[in-house]
């Protein structure tokens, strides 16, 4: 992280690494570079959750993911010498290939480190796009080590997948465009991983409307961000086991004064109910949608959250539908098998 | 058909059973009902196919397809009297439940003949919608004498799923929302089946336009539109074989002078085209997407329609994704079985 300049912490207001002028920016910025997606609704879904849901839909984004929008924005940020020697980045699919085609876009190389868990149609993003593939282990340590030996025998600049205020900024522009899309939204859920995305989303909502509700939705097998919330502090798991490839990192010093403070509530949901979600994507939202961008509505749908005063204080929610790059295979297999 | 009133032949122009202005009033008529369904476009498709493609989503549309549009513009337009004692009507399944949809709307019973070879997942939607089943056989004679039973019992009135000037009127608001979304289109290639969508995508796209160009697909199994086209009058099949339930119907006497006079081109696809183009819009479009709407990519990608004069003269192509109501298990078998 710490690319382009060393003023990630030193922006505007609270302290945080983004606020709503970096996300503004990075909206102009990326224009050029990113859909703007459409929001769906479902009348039967409304029915079953209770409440009138919003469906914003990153997984039509380019490169099938939100993640587009921080790469672009980090990407495009750079100034011609920085950009000249290319950018390294470690991921486990979504990043990688958003990172690989901002990259192609602006003419630059990519280095991508692939840990070799990830799914197969998520490496295919990133070879299509150009990218330069690494091959990692699984483990955050291999993919960091070896990211870092990218860097320094290429002179690349680290393009990182949550932990960077040019990262949180692009992510946050998913907000901008739903509270255009959908003012009257009380109430956003998001999936929580590193903690890019919610972190950018809760900045912008919560200067456009105080009053707007951020809840996180996070895999049982990787809950570290509901640990940390509890304890007060960054909390890591020695290891994870979620169908949700795209939330196995741990948050990062940037995001996690972000979740501490602005993020209202995490919801904790199986994998079960993950791949309950994805199914009802699939046959009534119409939604090719891969586990990690189910997680919102299994949150939605959820017990816990039923049981909830935010339950009964949201009326209309906004799901953050994150990335629809799923193997077809993946979803018959968690479903039928 | 002639439900309403008797004026279905003597509309104005060029004595077409809808046109300009009856597509505007369904537009208007709708609007409560339906969604304004989104455009997605595909940079990696567009590469594929060598122009750049416009995808209308109707599968996004309330009932997933369509055919909501024609459905309710039917309903809604009846008097309170003709609307007390239902309607009814046959259809293997997108009308069926839109019928459904649109009676509990209005709050009158729908009696819907479904023959027996129709989807699960679209008989699950009349019920849902609150449709009164009745079973008929596949050919169109049991599926027509029962529904003529139904209405002689009951005194609903027929909507009839294409033969209708209500019916072809809500259907061409496709194509006003279309051309409202993306005016630069050139070409609009659209499913053809009894021919009730594709006549009123193309009454309101030649009025807006009339340089448009409009180019059908059908299934090589069930292709009487394009042996009508060649025979200069209405073809019917003794029997139909393709995996695109949706288009097994034929022309009726109020589409066919549409589609002989207007349709510039049908593209004919066989089954395994129509499940490349599924599997595309799931992976790259990330949209469920049944196989009666993935027929207009299909033809798109087809050797057919690039060896064409039309490929040529097109640039912007709009590709009317017609429905979205597919077996999740239907889609499995056709790729991996």
């Amino acid at each position: 992280m710490g690319s382009r300049d060393d003023d990630s912490q030193s922006t505007e207001g609270q302290g945080y690494a983004a606020d709503i002028n970096s996300i503004r920016e990075a909206q102009a910025r990326i224009a050029p570079y990113v859909h703007k997606t459409p929001i769906l609704s479902s009348t039967s879904i409304d029915a079953i959750a209770g409440k009138q849901l919003f469906f914003k839909c990153e997984c039509f984004q380019k490169a099938g993911a939100f993640k587009i929008r921080g790469a672009s924005n980090s990407i495009f940020a750079l100034d011609d010498n920085q950009a000249s020697k290319g950018v390294v980045t470690h991921s486990s699919g979504n990043h990688a290939a958003a990172v690989a085609l901002a990259a192609k876009l602006r003419g630059i190389p990519a280095y991508i480190v692939i840990p070799k868990n990830a799914p197969a149609c998520k490496v295919d993003n990133v070879k299509r796009y150009g990218g330069r593939v690494i091959w990692s282990d699984a483990n955050m340590e291999s993919r960091e080590s070896i990211a870092r030996r990218v860097q320094e025998e290429t002179g690349a600049v680290l393009v990182h997948p949550f932990n960077d205020k040019y990262t949180i900024s692009g992510q946050g522009t998913v907000s901008l465009e739903l509270l255009e899309q959908v003012p009257e939204i009380d109430t956003i859920v998001v999936p929580i991983s590193g903690g890019g995305l919610i972190s950018g989303v809760a900045l912008a909502a919560k200067a456009i409307n105080p009053s707007i509700r951020i809840l996180a939705a996070e895999p049982k097998g990787a809950n570290d961000s509901a640990q940390s919330k509890a304890a007060g502090r960054i909390i890591k798991l020695a290891t994870t086991d979620t169908i949700a490839d795209g939330l196995r990192a741990f948050l990062g010093d940037l995001t996690w004064p972000v979740v501490r403070d602005l993020v209202d509530d995490i919801i904790v949901v199986d994998d079960n109910a993950i791949v309950d979600a994805m199914k009802m994507c699939y046959e009534t939202l119409k939604v090719a949608v891969e586990p990690s961008g189910a997680i919102g509505l299994a949150a939605v749908l959820s017990d816990e959250f039923k049981q909830s005063s935010a339950y009964h204080e949201s009326s209309k929610i906004g799901i953050i539908v994150s990335g629809g790059n799923v193997d077809l295979r993946l979803l018959w297999d968690s479903l039928y098998k």
